[in-house]
């Protein structure tokens, strides 16, 4: 088997934020597969064949990820962001483990700049300090196993980076979670909501958690719940270094 | 006052990885401010001044870059992996604090690739689900408060991202983590040492976390525990995006 399977971030927008190490992969791909807007911002070229797909369809787009390579073909499959953080790379192998025959296939996976950090730098430095990171998404977990992690983030006093907070099926999740924080006594601690960021439709708003309401949160926004000591300073919210 | 101050991430080591939005920000600087080992990653070019510094002299290296800014020069000022993740943007913030008459300079922030994100993707994906990162230095924290915050990590079922695990002056740290992840449950867990991320002296180790000992960790490590459900395939460690 000659082929390869390279599974890449392309950050959260902005072409300035491809690594060299991802553009390179892409220069040399034979075959592009992924989520459809993702596979867009990668550049048409003469024999590069790209395979949009949809959303939801992760395994099925792996399994054909790794059927292509076997074949012989440079494949890239990509994710926004990290393909590490919720996205391509836990599928591939998942689907991976399914088809023993391809164990000895050639992988690599390339990281990326995920939507956390961009958000977090326009904002200042939120998560200068220990934070988590939660998908909010409950298609693949249970809602319970969600709201344990919120308290248990919560009273950790971690920084809290909400990855999914709400989508088109799942209304409600986000409210609930603002409820389970609330609850847990963060509403005086700063919330940020990033739209978007890093393309021509990013919004910043930052606000007192107790502020916050559920529509606040879109399909494209990365949600950051401050630690109890962050500290604003003009337009800028940072996590300071030394706690006691 | 027509300076700037960009704060930068390089990534985790490899040149490849860096944005090109930071080499652009470099290309423009007159000025860059840095640990001395990040500094010399900055290439070298007429015109450009570079101002190495000590570990540990964060907030005088965030004051000098302030200071230079205001003066109307182009600086940089640059972190390993992201500048936001226990790195120099939260000390650029905390001085900016102390310098009301500065709150209008130009500051960006420039989001890098975090060193848990390049040692995930050379594991496979053990970050693939809810997870969190915490510095295990206790020069800014009490250690109480570490051990607390990895205890609650642990029955949240997080994969674990520590930075910083273990320091000339602190040997003792993370032999006391590696106990409380034991006492809580966490022996069966897969650990990964991922030593010097993207660097020619790179060097991954994947083991039962309670086959894991202290000196496996030094200076240039990573370490990642992984989440209870997190599954092998071949070289590969991830963590499934679908549990119960």
């Amino acid at each position: 088997m000659n082929g390869t399977l390279t599974i890449a971030g392309l950050g959260p927008g902005d072409a300035a934020l491809v690594t060299p190490e991802v553009s390179a992969a892409l220069a040399d791909a034979t075959d592009v597969l992924g989520y459809a807007p993702y596979v867009a911002r990668v550049p048409a070229r003469a024999g590069l064949r790209l395979h949009p797909s949809d959303n939801r369809m992760e395994l099925q787009r792996a399994g054909e990820a790794l059927r292509l390579a076997a074949e012989g073909r440079s494949v890239v499959i990509v994710s926004s962001g990290d393909p590490g953080v919720f996205a391509m790379a836990a599928a591939v192998f998942e689907a991976l483990e399914a088809a023993p025959e391809l164990h000895d296939l050639s992988i690599r996976v390339l990281p990326g700049v995920t939507a956390m950090l961009a958000a977090a730098a326009r904002a200042g430095a939120p998560l200068g300090h220990d934070f988590c990171a939660i998908n909010l998404s409950d298609n693949l977990k249970p809602w319970p196993l969600i709201e344990k992690r919120l308290r248990l983030a919560a009273e950790a006093d971690f920084a809290i980076a909400i990855y999914n907070p709400r989508s088109a099926n799942r209304p409600e999740g986000f409210a609930r979670a603002l409820d389970v924080l609330r609850e847990a006594g963060c509403g005086g601690r700063t919330i940020i909501f990033a739209h978007a960021v890093t393309t021509p439709g990013e919004r910043i708003e930052t606000m007192p958690l107790a502020d916050a309401r559920p529509e606040m949160a879109g399909m494209a926004t990365l949600v950051i719940v401050a630690n109890s000591a962050t500290r604003r300073v003009g337009r800028w919210v940072y996590a300071p270094r030394r706690v006691s």
